[in-house]
Protein backbone atom coordinates (compact mmCIF):
# COMPACT_ATOMS: atom_id res chain seq x y z
CA UNK A 1 0.00 0.00 0.00
CA UNK A 2 1.81 3.64 -1.01
CA UNK A 3 3.17 5.59 1.80
CA UNK A 4 1.82 8.75 2.80
CA UNK A 5 3.94 11.29 0.64
CA UNK A 6 4.12 8.68 -2.23
CA UNK A 7 0.18 8.68 -2.41
CA UNK A 8 -0.14 12.40 -1.85
CA UNK A 9 1.89 12.92 -5.37
CA UNK A 10 -0.03 10.05 -6.90
CA UNK A 11 -3.44 12.04 -6.42
CA UNK A 12 -1.48 14.75 -8.11
CA UNK A 13 0.16 12.48 -10.98
CA UNK A 14 -2.85 11.50 -11.67
CA UNK A 15 -4.67 14.77 -12.66
CA UNK A 16 -2.01 17.72 -13.34
CA UNK A 17 -0.85 17.99 -16.85
CA UNK A 18 1.75 19.75 -18.82
CA UNK A 19 1.01 23.33 -19.06
CA UNK A 20 -1.13 23.42 -16.00
CA UNK A 21 -0.54 26.13 -13.04
CA UNK A 22 0.08 24.22 -9.77
CA UNK A 23 0.63 25.58 -5.85
CA UNK A 24 3.01 24.32 -3.69
CA UNK A 25 1.64 26.00 -0.20
CA UNK A 26 4.66 25.03 2.51
CA UNK A 27 7.68 24.58 0.14
CA UNK A 28 9.73 23.37 2.77
CA UNK A 29 13.08 22.24 1.54
CA UNK A 30 11.84 22.07 -2.02
CA UNK A 31 11.04 18.91 -2.63
CA UNK A 32 7.65 18.91 -3.56
CA UNK A 33 8.60 21.88 -5.25
CA UNK A 34 10.57 19.97 -7.78
CA UNK A 35 8.36 17.07 -7.97
CA UNK A 36 5.55 19.68 -9.28
CA UNK A 37 7.75 21.16 -11.57
CA UNK A 38 8.07 17.99 -13.40
CA UNK A 39 4.51 17.45 -13.41
CA UNK A 40 3.51 20.91 -15.15
CA UNK A 41 6.76 20.69 -17.02
CA UNK A 42 8.70 24.10 -19.04
CA UNK A 43 5.21 25.53 -20.59
CA UNK A 44 3.38 25.11 -16.80
CA UNK A 45 4.07 27.19 -13.78
CA UNK A 46 4.63 26.28 -10.14
CA UNK A 47 3.75 28.90 -7.01
CA UNK A 48 5.68 27.86 -4.21
CA UNK A 49 4.85 29.66 -1.00
CA UNK A 50 6.55 29.95 2.15
CA UNK A 51 6.86 32.03 4.95
CA UNK A 52 10.42 31.25 5.79
CA UNK A 53 13.36 32.87 4.50
CA UNK A 54 14.99 29.62 5.18
CA UNK A 55 12.57 27.71 3.00
CA UNK A 56 13.01 30.09 0.39
CA UNK A 57 16.20 30.12 -0.11
CA UNK A 58 16.93 26.15 0.24
CA UNK A 59 14.53 25.58 -1.98
CA UNK A 60 16.28 28.24 -4.77
CA UNK A 61 19.23 26.31 -4.05
CA UNK A 62 17.68 23.39 -5.19
CA UNK A 63 16.05 25.09 -8.13
CA UNK A 64 19.07 26.18 -9.52
CA UNK A 65 21.05 22.77 -9.25
CA UNK A 66 18.56 21.26 -11.10
CA UNK A 67 17.98 24.04 -13.56
CA UNK A 68 14.50 24.74 -13.20
CA UNK A 69 12.97 27.41 -14.67
CA UNK A 70 9.25 27.08 -14.32
CA UNK A 71 8.58 27.93 -10.26
CA UNK A 72 8.08 31.09 -8.55
CA UNK A 73 8.93 31.28 -5.25
CA UNK A 74 7.17 33.54 -3.38
CA UNK A 75 8.03 34.42 0.62
CA UNK A 76 4.95 35.19 1.83
CA UNK A 77 2.16 33.31 3.81
CA UNK A 78 -0.08 30.68 1.89
CA UNK A 79 -3.35 32.27 2.58
CA UNK A 80 -1.66 35.50 0.25
CA UNK A 81 -2.27 32.90 -2.61
CA UNK A 82 -5.02 35.82 -4.29
CA UNK A 83 -2.14 38.03 -4.07
CA UNK A 84 -0.26 36.31 -6.14
CA UNK A 85 -2.78 34.27 -8.41
CA UNK A 86 -5.67 36.41 -10.43
CA UNK A 87 -7.65 34.68 -13.00
CA UNK A 88 -5.76 31.83 -13.38
CA UNK A 89 -7.22 28.34 -13.13
CA UNK A 90 -5.12 25.87 -11.22
CA UNK A 91 -5.20 22.06 -11.51
CA UNK A 92 -3.52 21.59 -7.92
CA UNK A 93 -2.02 22.42 -4.83
CA UNK A 94 -0.42 20.63 -1.62
CA UNK A 95 0.33 21.63 1.64
CA UNK A 96 2.61 19.59 4.31
CA UNK A 97 1.26 21.19 7.63
CA UNK A 98 3.50 21.47 10.75
CA UNK A 99 6.97 22.72 11.17
CA UNK A 100 9.89 22.78 8.66
CA UNK A 101 11.87 19.68 8.78
CA UNK A 102 15.24 20.45 10.23
CA UNK A 103 14.02 24.46 10.96
CA UNK A 104 12.79 26.04 13.78
CA UNK A 105 9.93 23.74 15.49
CA UNK A 106 8.36 26.38 16.36
CA UNK A 107 7.45 28.09 13.76
CA UNK A 108 3.68 26.04 12.31
CA UNK A 109 1.56 26.16 9.99
CA UNK A 110 -2.00 27.34 11.94
CA UNK A 111 -5.84 27.05 11.61
CA UNK A 112 -6.56 29.95 10.12
CA UNK A 113 -4.29 30.89 7.75
CA UNK A 114 -4.36 27.22 6.31
CA UNK A 115 -8.02 27.45 6.04
CA UNK A 116 -8.15 30.30 4.77
CA UNK A 117 -5.40 29.65 1.96
CA UNK A 118 -7.51 26.34 1.31
CA UNK A 119 -11.03 27.68 0.66
CA UNK A 120 -9.17 30.36 -1.69
CA UNK A 121 -7.73 28.13 -3.54
CA UNK A 122 -10.67 25.60 -3.72
CA UNK A 123 -12.23 28.93 -5.12
CA UNK A 124 -8.79 28.90 -8.49
CA UNK A 125 -9.43 24.97 -8.68
CA UNK A 126 -10.66 23.61 -12.11
CA UNK A 127 -13.17 20.95 -12.17
CA UNK A 128 -11.65 17.35 -11.36
CA UNK A 129 -8.57 19.73 -9.44
CA UNK A 130 -7.31 18.40 -6.46
CA UNK A 131 -5.67 20.00 -2.77
CA UNK A 132 -3.84 17.70 -1.21
CA UNK A 133 -3.03 18.44 2.52
CA UNK A 134 -0.34 16.02 4.15
CA UNK A 135 -1.47 16.53 8.24
CA UNK A 136 1.82 16.38 9.95
CA UNK A 137 0.04 16.92 13.84
CA UNK A 138 2.51 14.87 16.41
CA UNK A 139 4.09 18.44 17.31
CA UNK A 140 2.36 21.16 19.94
CA UNK A 141 -0.30 22.57 18.19
CA UNK A 142 -1.08 19.69 15.22
CA UNK A 143 -3.97 17.94 17.01
CA UNK A 144 -5.64 21.85 17.07
CA UNK A 145 -4.88 21.82 13.62
CA UNK A 146 -5.87 18.54 12.36
CA UNK A 147 -9.20 18.99 14.02
CA UNK A 148 -9.85 22.25 12.77
CA UNK A 149 -8.86 21.56 9.23
CA UNK A 150 -10.79 18.02 9.79
CA UNK A 151 -13.69 20.23 10.82
CA UNK A 152 -13.63 22.22 7.65
CA UNK A 153 -13.06 19.76 5.32
CA UNK A 154 -15.91 17.65 6.28
CA UNK A 155 -18.20 20.56 5.83
CA UNK A 156 -17.73 20.97 2.27
CA UNK A 157 -20.82 20.06 0.54
CA UNK A 158 -20.86 16.74 -1.20
CA UNK A 159 -22.15 17.92 -4.66
CA UNK A 160 -19.17 19.66 -4.97
CA UNK A 161 -16.62 18.51 -3.69
CA UNK A 162 -15.17 14.87 -2.99
CA UNK A 163 -13.27 14.38 0.31
CA UNK A 164 -10.83 11.53 0.83
CA UNK A 165 -9.00 10.54 4.02
CA UNK A 166 -6.08 7.98 3.75
CA UNK A 167 -4.24 7.10 6.74
CA UNK A 168 -2.71 4.46 8.34
CA UNK A 169 -4.48 3.66 11.75
CA UNK A 170 -2.52 1.26 13.80
CA UNK A 171 1.05 3.34 13.86
CA UNK A 172 2.25 4.89 17.19
CA UNK A 173 3.29 8.20 17.45
CA UNK A 174 0.58 10.14 15.60
CA UNK A 175 2.06 9.45 11.81
CA UNK A 176 1.11 12.20 9.10
CA UNK A 177 -1.99 11.07 6.85
CA UNK A 178 -3.84 12.83 4.09
CA UNK A 179 -6.87 14.58 3.02
CA UNK A 180 -7.44 15.33 -0.97
CA UNK A 181 -10.07 17.34 -2.15
CA UNK A 182 -11.35 16.98 -5.50
CA UNK A 183 -13.51 19.34 -7.24
CA UNK A 184 -16.38 18.03 -8.80
CA UNK A 185 -18.00 21.27 -10.56
CA UNK A 186 -16.61 24.06 -12.24
CA UNK A 187 -16.93 27.66 -11.39
CA UNK A 188 -14.59 28.73 -14.43
CA UNK A 189 -13.70 28.77 -17.89
CA UNK A 190 -11.30 26.13 -17.99
CA UNK A 191 -11.55 22.65 -16.64
CA UNK A 192 -9.22 19.35 -16.58
CA UNK A 193 -9.91 16.60 -19.40
CA UNK A 194 -9.71 13.30 -17.40
CA UNK B 1 -10.49 9.17 -6.82
CA UNK B 2 -11.29 5.38 -6.48
CA UNK B 3 -15.11 5.05 -5.27
CA UNK B 4 -15.27 2.65 -2.38
CA UNK B 5 -16.10 -0.70 -4.27
CA UNK B 6 -13.36 0.10 -6.73
CA UNK B 7 -10.94 0.67 -4.63
CA UNK B 8 -11.40 -2.44 -2.35
CA UNK B 9 -11.21 -4.74 -5.64
CA UNK B 10 -8.06 -2.03 -6.75
CA UNK B 11 -6.42 -3.49 -3.28
CA UNK B 12 -6.58 -7.08 -4.16
CA UNK B 13 -6.07 -6.75 -7.68
CA UNK B 14 -2.31 -5.39 -6.71
CA UNK B 15 -1.54 -8.02 -5.17
CA UNK B 16 -3.81 -11.77 -6.34
CA UNK B 17 -1.79 -13.87 -8.69
CA UNK B 18 -3.14 -16.47 -10.74
CA UNK B 19 -3.46 -19.92 -9.13
CA UNK B 20 -3.79 -17.90 -5.97
CA UNK B 21 -6.84 -18.67 -2.82
CA UNK B 22 -8.65 -16.25 -1.62
CA UNK B 23 -11.23 -15.90 0.48
CA UNK B 24 -14.98 -13.87 0.06
CA UNK B 25 -15.72 -14.02 3.73
CA UNK B 26 -19.39 -12.08 2.83
CA UNK B 27 -20.80 -13.45 -0.90
CA UNK B 28 -23.60 -11.73 -0.57
CA UNK B 29 -25.02 -11.47 -3.93
CA UNK B 30 -21.44 -13.08 -5.66
CA UNK B 31 -20.42 -9.83 -7.21
CA UNK B 32 -17.13 -10.31 -5.21
CA UNK B 33 -17.14 -13.85 -6.14
CA UNK B 34 -17.29 -13.26 -9.58
CA UNK B 35 -14.23 -10.62 -9.48
CA UNK B 36 -12.12 -12.65 -6.84
CA UNK B 37 -12.78 -16.22 -10.04
CA UNK B 38 -11.66 -13.64 -12.53
CA UNK B 39 -8.52 -12.65 -10.35
CA UNK B 40 -7.13 -16.16 -9.12
CA UNK B 41 -8.10 -17.93 -12.71
CA UNK B 42 -8.64 -21.50 -13.51
CA UNK B 43 -5.84 -22.71 -11.18
CA UNK B 44 -6.53 -20.63 -8.47
CA UNK B 45 -9.52 -20.60 -5.82
CA UNK B 46 -12.16 -18.92 -4.24
CA UNK B 47 -13.75 -20.00 -0.84
CA UNK B 48 -17.38 -17.69 -0.86
CA UNK B 49 -19.08 -18.23 2.64
CA UNK B 50 -22.25 -16.62 3.86
CA UNK B 51 -24.56 -17.78 6.51
CA UNK B 52 -27.71 -16.89 4.43
CA UNK B 53 -29.64 -20.06 2.15
CA UNK B 54 -30.81 -17.27 -0.07
CA UNK B 55 -27.48 -15.11 -0.50
CA UNK B 56 -25.58 -18.84 -1.29
CA UNK B 57 -27.95 -19.79 -3.99
CA UNK B 58 -27.90 -16.28 -5.60
CA UNK B 59 -24.19 -16.69 -6.04
CA UNK B 60 -24.95 -20.16 -7.07
CA UNK B 61 -26.88 -18.96 -10.04
CA UNK B 62 -24.38 -16.26 -11.08
CA UNK B 63 -21.80 -18.58 -10.69
CA UNK B 64 -23.32 -21.16 -13.25
CA UNK B 65 -24.35 -18.80 -15.42
CA UNK B 66 -20.95 -17.29 -15.58
CA UNK B 67 -19.60 -20.99 -16.44
CA UNK B 68 -17.75 -20.53 -13.37
CA UNK B 69 -16.21 -23.56 -11.46
CA UNK B 70 -12.91 -22.33 -9.38
CA UNK B 71 -15.33 -21.21 -6.36
CA UNK B 72 -16.24 -23.31 -3.27
CA UNK B 73 -19.45 -22.47 -1.58
CA UNK B 74 -19.74 -22.49 1.90
CA UNK B 75 -23.48 -21.91 3.96
CA UNK B 76 -21.27 -21.11 7.57
CA UNK B 77 -20.10 -18.27 8.86
CA UNK B 78 -16.96 -16.95 7.79
CA UNK B 79 -15.41 -17.31 11.49
CA UNK B 80 -15.14 -20.85 10.70
CA UNK B 81 -12.27 -20.58 7.92
CA UNK B 82 -10.69 -22.95 10.29
CA UNK B 83 -12.99 -25.31 9.70
CA UNK B 84 -12.35 -25.29 5.63
CA UNK B 85 -9.24 -24.12 5.07
CA UNK B 86 -6.45 -26.02 6.64
CA UNK B 87 -2.58 -25.48 5.34
CA UNK B 88 -3.70 -23.48 2.57
CA UNK B 89 -1.78 -19.70 2.74
CA UNK B 90 -4.21 -17.23 1.54
CA UNK B 91 -3.56 -14.46 -0.66
CA UNK B 92 -6.28 -12.38 0.06
CA UNK B 93 -9.68 -12.02 1.65
CA UNK B 94 -12.87 -9.44 1.43
CA UNK B 95 -15.60 -9.13 3.73
CA UNK B 96 -18.79 -6.46 3.19
CA UNK B 97 -20.07 -5.89 6.52
CA UNK B 98 -23.62 -5.25 7.19
CA UNK B 99 -26.49 -6.90 5.52
CA UNK B 100 -27.32 -8.68 2.55
CA UNK B 101 -28.30 -6.12 -0.13
CA UNK B 102 -32.37 -7.13 -1.12
CA UNK B 103 -32.44 -9.13 1.77
CA UNK B 104 -33.67 -9.39 5.38
CA UNK B 105 -31.88 -6.29 7.24
CA UNK B 106 -32.00 -7.66 10.35
CA UNK B 107 -29.57 -10.43 9.96
CA UNK B 108 -26.13 -8.36 9.99
CA UNK B 109 -22.95 -9.69 10.44
CA UNK B 110 -21.63 -9.09 14.19
CA UNK B 111 -18.72 -7.68 15.62
CA UNK B 112 -17.72 -10.85 17.62
CA UNK B 113 -17.75 -13.51 14.67
CA UNK B 114 -16.56 -10.40 11.82
CA UNK B 115 -13.03 -10.07 14.27
CA UNK B 116 -12.72 -13.81 14.98
CA UNK B 117 -12.84 -14.63 11.27
CA UNK B 118 -10.44 -11.43 10.38
CA UNK B 119 -8.10 -13.12 13.14
CA UNK B 120 -8.31 -16.23 11.66
CA UNK B 121 -7.57 -15.21 8.03
CA UNK B 122 -4.58 -12.82 9.37
CA UNK B 123 -3.13 -16.23 10.37
CA UNK B 124 -3.59 -17.57 7.01
CA UNK B 125 -2.42 -14.61 4.88
CA UNK B 126 0.94 -15.12 2.84
CA UNK B 127 3.39 -12.00 3.51
CA UNK B 128 2.30 -9.28 1.17
CA UNK B 129 -1.59 -11.03 1.61
CA UNK B 130 -4.59 -8.55 1.74
CA UNK B 131 -7.52 -8.54 3.64
CA UNK B 132 -9.83 -5.91 3.00
CA UNK B 133 -12.77 -4.90 5.03
CA UNK B 134 -15.90 -2.82 3.35
CA UNK B 135 -17.68 -1.38 6.16
CA UNK B 136 -21.03 -0.33 5.82
CA UNK B 137 -22.27 0.84 9.00
CA UNK B 138 -25.32 2.79 8.60
CA UNK B 139 -28.01 0.45 9.94
CA UNK B 140 -28.89 -0.46 13.85
CA UNK B 141 -25.92 -2.18 14.73
CA UNK B 142 -23.50 -0.53 12.19
CA UNK B 143 -21.91 1.60 14.39
CA UNK B 144 -21.26 -0.86 17.23
CA UNK B 145 -19.82 -3.35 14.53
CA UNK B 146 -17.53 -0.26 12.74
CA UNK B 147 -16.42 0.51 16.30
CA UNK B 148 -15.08 -2.72 17.34
CA UNK B 149 -13.74 -3.27 13.69
CA UNK B 150 -11.63 -0.50 14.32
CA UNK B 151 -10.38 -0.84 17.75
CA UNK B 152 -9.70 -4.34 16.71
CA UNK B 153 -7.80 -3.15 13.39
CA UNK B 154 -5.99 -0.21 15.35
CA UNK B 155 -4.18 -2.46 17.87
CA UNK B 156 -2.52 -4.31 15.20
CA UNK B 157 1.28 -4.69 15.49
CA UNK B 158 2.75 -1.88 13.21
CA UNK B 159 6.25 -4.57 12.39
CA UNK B 160 3.50 -6.94 11.23
CA UNK B 161 0.61 -5.78 9.46
CA UNK B 162 -0.32 -2.33 7.52
CA UNK B 163 -3.58 -1.26 8.27
CA UNK B 164 -5.17 1.51 5.95
CA UNK B 165 -8.01 3.69 6.46
CA UNK B 166 -9.85 5.12 2.58
CA UNK B 167 -12.87 7.01 3.72
CA UNK B 168 -14.93 9.97 1.92
CA UNK B 169 -15.40 12.37 5.27
CA UNK B 170 -17.56 14.99 3.48
CA UNK B 171 -21.03 13.06 2.62
CA UNK B 172 -23.93 12.20 4.87
CA UNK B 173 -25.92 9.30 5.86
CA UNK B 174 -22.57 7.25 6.95
CA UNK B 175 -21.17 6.05 3.79
CA UNK B 176 -19.45 2.65 3.70
CA UNK B 177 -15.58 3.09 3.90
CA UNK B 178 -12.38 0.71 3.33
CA UNK B 179 -10.02 -1.01 5.98
CA UNK B 180 -6.90 -2.73 4.21
CA UNK B 181 -4.66 -4.93 6.13
CA UNK B 182 -1.38 -6.20 4.44
CA UNK B 183 0.71 -8.46 6.69
CA UNK B 184 4.55 -7.44 6.36
CA UNK B 185 6.35 -10.93 7.50
CA UNK B 186 5.56 -14.35 6.72
CA UNK B 187 4.63 -17.43 9.22
CA UNK B 188 4.05 -19.55 6.66
CA UNK B 189 6.59 -21.09 3.70
CA UNK B 190 5.01 -19.16 0.95
CA UNK B 191 5.09 -15.62 0.20
CA UNK B 192 3.77 -13.62 -2.50
CA UNK B 193 6.16 -12.07 -4.72
CA UNK B 194 5.53 -7.89 -5.49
Amino acid sequence: MKAIVAYSHQLLKDIVQHGDIVIDATCGNGNDTIFLSGLVGKFGKVYAFDIQKQAIAKTKILLEKNNINNVELIEDGHEKVTHYIVNQPIAGAIFNLGYLPNGDHSIITVPETTIHAISSMLALLKRRGRIVIVIYHGHAGGTTEKNEVLAYCEQLDQEKYQVLQYQFINQINKPPFVIAIEKTYSNLSHTLTP
